[in-house]
């Protein structure tokens, strides 16, 4: 079948392009996927830079590692195995399901929940592994995946709109969550043209929240057209100013990040008292600086969401299905060009995601 | 009456011990209580100091300010005005009530919730003050205190060492409280021969959990007596090994943190995925270095604890009445004395807490 695998930590060219790679067989349990899309997202990048690894401490570049120590280069404990086939965001059919899954799953198509669990022990974190990072994942024309992460869904939505959601609104809805944001809250959003941050301004107008996005003004009218009830320059030098002009009141109740980096003590004195952090990525540099007091004498809470419990995913594919929250496919490219999609992924010019298709 | 008068942002000398200051009277809903002892801690020093302020980055010392920009030097939104009697630990006997104010009241033995809220709206922080910070606290012959903030108790131990508990012990379960510590918890316990620190280690083992304490060499048998389950040095080099000796493994679920500093990316390093942290103050400094990876891939969650609901301090009141937690008095002053007190409270060679009586 046609992949492409990451071969080494490093730059783009440890991406390879195969034709003749092995199609995997589903095992007890798992069901095999026809792949027609899949996106790209974050954890692609930090993957196969080593970003993960604390030898690193720069931004989310995309480029090489500059010989820096990644020891165990992925999100979590176990290491990840090369050669890989990454992909987080894989949208297909089931082709043919192995013995004990669901034979009604065959033909459907269907979403994979990226995050694989031991289902007799499915709330320990330690035993979570991730699609397309500890296994294979979508960069290719087949998959296998345990039929409890194989979700089907019936709507207008083509494969590539579909392929733009799993991860980044499943991290947003987490973020939301693990914040508990509701109807009353003000939640500042950065990144906000991003996948994840267009899918906080959606998910989080859902529930009825405020929501003000950062984001360059190259993409402000862009952003707005997805729902943000205000729009802010990406860093602005007071953002306490900005947010009185924007919505009456220099505060807000929560702040769902995926940039960290310097502009982070920023965003931690715009929390009113009793206010909530809520984080799943840091594109513009991991190491920050916080000040206690902030922290503590306004009594904030700080929530990091990268694992999420199991039922999130499965809300998520009801929202999709009734048309809660909207697709935002901003560019398609045949898998065989994943490498410039990439390139244009890191460029970050864009608004919502970029998806690979197997056409 | 007696008071000790915070005179200025600074030094000692801006303690100034008057007999001549004026009596306070009960006004509608109060009652006025005669003050037998009260407890020093280190918001006393914080809000002398100018700690508060943000122009201010160093550790809590005691000392000058070398002409920082104090700006708004107490722990919350309202400035303070000078000239204030400090103190938050107040134990004494109700002499009388203002109008409104139960009469049953007069006479008993009581402790003061330093937490003065808006009762009609007792949930709104930003319309929470705080006793011997924008009002004036224990420090004295006579304070006044809202009759809802008067809490009676019956129990066998002096009054010097019921004033050893408000402030430590209501900061410590409140900590406990928002990190949601039960029976399945390990609590690394900073500053743990502290106010709150020995506080931490008593409160969390009434609930179950299992207690690892930090500490000087000097005071690690002291700080066993109290009950820790495991004694560790302050700042061990390698906290994961020094774990892995004590409690067999490398990780603890809770960091319950009073001292914040440089040693802070090795406490968050220690906590395993899911782990919670909790802080109510930075002793040895505000400003702390974070990693975002370390906190959203291992799906942390940090709380801040300074503010905490209507209901704790009456839990604690019961605890200290049945006997829950125990009384650590490591030395009494008199009033006159409360600078050589707070100069031994802040020179930390002891164990509990310092507290002036009105003998």
């Amino acid at each position: 079948m046609r992949a492409v695998v990451l071969t080494a930590h490093g730059d783009l060219d440890t991406l390879v392009y195969r034709t003749d790679w092995p199609k995997p067989a589903p095992g007890p349990g798992e069901a095999l996927i026809r792949i027609r899309a899949c996106g790209l997202n974050n954890t692609d990048v930090n993957t196969r830079t080593g970003w993960y690894a604390k030898g690193v401490t720069g931004a989310t570049t995309g480029g090489p590692l500059d010989g820096s120590d990644i020891g165990n280069p992925t999100w979590g404990d176990a290491p990840i195995s090369l050669p890989r086939i990454q992909g987080a965001d894989a949208c297909g059919f089931v082709e043919a399901v192995g013995e004990g899954a669901d034979p009604a799953l065959i033909g459907r198509r269907v979403l994979i929940d990226p995050w694989f669990r031991d289902w007799a022990d499915p709330h320990t974190l330690e035993k979570c592994t991730y699609f397309g990072s500890e296994r294979d994942g979508g960069f290719a024309d087949y998959t296998v995946a345990d039929a409890h992460n194989v979700h089907p869904i019936d709507c207008d939505l083509t494969d590539a709109e579909l392929a733009t959601f799993a991860c980044s609104s499943m991290t947003a809805e987490n973020m939301l969550n693990r914040a508990a944001v509701t109807a009353g809250d003000t939640v500042l959003i950065t990144g906000a043209s991003g996948g994840v941050g267009s899918a906080l301004i959606q998910l989080a107008r859902r529930r009825g929240a405020v929501t003000v996005a950062l984001c360059s003004e190259a993409k402000a009218a862009a952003v707005a057209a997805i729902g943000a009830d205000a729009v802010l320059p990406r860093e602005p030098a007071d953002l306490k100013a900005a947010l009185r002009g924007a919505i009456g009141r220099d505060t807000v109740t929560v702040v769902a990040d995926v940039v960290g980096g310097p502009y982070f003590p920023t965003l931690i004195e715009a929390l009113a008292r009793g206010g909530r952090y809520t984080c799943s990525g840091a594109i513009a540099g991991p190491m920050v600086q916080l000040d206690l007091r902030t922290f503590y004498l306004n009594n904030l809470a700080f929530f990091g969401a990268t694992i999420l419990p199991p039922g999130v995913f499965a809300d998520l594919v009801g929202y999709i299905a009734r048309g809660e929250i909207k697709p935002l496919l901003a560019a398609t490219y045949p898998l065989e060009r994943l490498k410039e999609a990439q390139t244009a992924f890191i460029a970050k010019r864009h608004v919502g995601n970029i998806v690979v298709t197997m056409e």
